[in-house]
């Protein structure tokens, strides 16, 4: 054979071997740029960096080939659009508290927590294992959205309160700021709930236009600096005792995902979940020491107040179920699980949890 | 050219060809197969089936091409020899609790739970953020390994015992069939401990040969059987307040893998470490409801018990820090953690669990 003839020939055999290695590339990795708006200003570095630790992780397990870029609320959309924006594919994908969304059915809270819900762990094992995401996701369906896990606050806090109050009756007539469903467990309670967005909450409440304010936990309250003006700082805060967050994602651009970045996709979600609830175990001790050093005053509810919240939330769940299937089917799915749930935990776990929280100093 | 050259050549130019795509396919997805072995009976199929779902999504996050074939105790190795089957490159990575191997160094019992360290969420947090994997990752350097999160059980039993125990001095002389590093502490107390493998409890405790045996958890527990011939039954399993599990991987096939299909594994691991707390969070209570319904008596340990065990505990950890560096500093990293994040954690959460507790009714 002529060298001609070997090289031509060369030539062809790796041309054919490259045509026929290229589909396995594609098939492989394909390059995707997806946006994911949130419902979260930078500043909160635990939600907002929960989102952008998803991103994160989907760039690192995919060797940068699965791109997500992530927003801050404002930037693309408000923070209380980020449904909105992925049901219309303004965006591929939102991380957000689907509760934000009970306007248009309250069906939504229990995307993230409904009064006197489950803790974190209880609530992030329903969705898992309890036929949660299963029945989410098939009332978010009628939203073409999707959702994964991707982050939980823990048990956050009841708020900053200008008073003390001891009595169901002191609860009459407070002007009382706190987010989403929660507020008509309130109005029930003869509170007066108010909606304002973070950066409206302090000038209010120190003016006295509101009596009280509730936000997260103590750090990202402490940031909020809500403490200066209203000394009391209640706990639990029985609406929110372990919040999950979701990402919420456009079904068609999850239907177009190779199956394997919707794992990917999945896997980070569950990054981002631990990810997040460490950070908050990480920094709300010092918060809280923060907070406490500099005058505030730590408060439990007293228990006439939590068993009337308990009693207004029943009557509200009640009424709700009454007149809607869905919340209805949820709202039992949950329940269920979660009196089940805490028929085991409340053995060893809250056992050994009284005994550790009284036997640790820091 | 004749047709016998052109084969030749062609094949030649293949060869070649191949060679010249493999980088880039190599780059893109290479096909991995690897080989876990675990510390479980396949029957533990909320411990072995940990292994297998952290197996199964990284198949499913790579399109197939990194395979981890998962085999139980005894498949390859015995239970207690992952570590060493994973140090030696028999395998290349294994799923077990690391306190198995306090034995060769008590610093390895930080990798699941040590005596009254903290509950579930708390120590993954501490793992996750507060430098515990950074710490054990470089003592485990020594043996060649390194670890990822991997699963949790929860807050864990005290375990079966065939007459009731009141005081400390009903500990004296017992012989109690408990595991690892826990079994010095039960030492101090008077206890004789015995390592025995879950097959040989039930025998052994019909017999009398022990007067006492833990083991896991209600689920875990029920099929042993152990509450037929034991019929008290204690809580909370002090010795294991949040056991971690960890994926083992030995350092040199961890360091050849992609960074990629490092992210892969170690988002699987999250993934098996959530799917693991739900599981056990979702079989756990109808197992003990089973055991209940047995005539299985549930008994909290008394304070003084509580109180001596964990004088006794930290009486160890103590004793051990002054001799061994490593377990030092770990101790005190972990405890740290621990007692700063019990400071947050006893506020909202344990408040709002304990109402939650009194409040669920299944």
């Amino acid at each position: 054979m002529k060298r001609r003839d070997f090289l031509k020939v060369t030539g062809l055999g790796a041309a054919g071997a490259t045509a026929m290695a290229a589909p396995a590339i594609a098939q492989s990795m394909p390059e995707i740029k997806w946006r994911m708006t949130t419902s979260w200003p930078k500043s909160l570095d635990t939600l907002h960096g929960g989102a952008e630790m998803m991103a994160k992780v989907v760039a690192e397990a995919t060797d940068n080939k699965f791109q997500i870029q992530t927003f801050a609320a404002g930037e693309i959309v408000p923070g209380l659009q980020v449904l909105d924006a992925v049901q219309s594919a303004t965006v591929e994908m939102g991380h957000t508290a689907t509760y934000y969304y009970f306007g248009k059915d309250p069906t939504f809270t229990f995307g993230s927590s409904i009064p006197f819900g489950p803790n974190s762990r209880l609530n992030q094992a329903w969705y898992l294992l309890g036929g949660g995401k299963e029945l989410l996701n098939e009332f978010f369906k009628g939203y073409n959205v999707t959702s994964l896990l991707a982050g939980n606050t823990g048990c956050q806090m009841g708020g900053f309160f200008r008073k003390e109050i001891n009595t169901v009756e002191d609860l009459k007539g407070l002007k009382f700021r706190i987010g989403g469903f929660a507020g008509r467990v309130m109005q029930k309670l003869g509170c007066v709930p108010q909606q304002l967005a973070g950066g409206d909450i302090y000038p209010a409440l120190e003016k006295g236009t509101i009596d009280a304010a509730e936000w997260v936990g103590p750090y990202d309250d402490e940031k909020l600096g809500l403490h200066k003006v209203a000394p009391h700082y209640y706990y639990p805060g029985w609406w929110e005792g372990g919040p999950m967050l979701l990402a919420l994602i456009n079904l068609d651009k999850w239907n177009a995902l190779p199956k394997y970045y919707q794992s990917v996709l999945e896997q980070a979600g569950h990054f981002s979940n631990n990810w997040m609830m460490a950070k908050y175990d990480t920094v709300n001790p010092t918060a809280l020491r923060k907070l406490l050093a500099a005058g505030t005053k730590l408060h439990a509810f007293s228990p006439p107040i939590m068993e009337a919240s308990f009693k207004a939330a029943k009557e509200l769940h009640s009424e709700v179920s009454a007149t809607n299937a869905n919340f209805k089917k949820v709202y039992e799915s949950l329940t269920n699980y979660a009196n089940n749930g805490y028929s085991w935990f409340q053995v060893a776990e809250v056992g050994y949890d009284n005994f550790m929280a009284r036997h640790s100093q820091s």
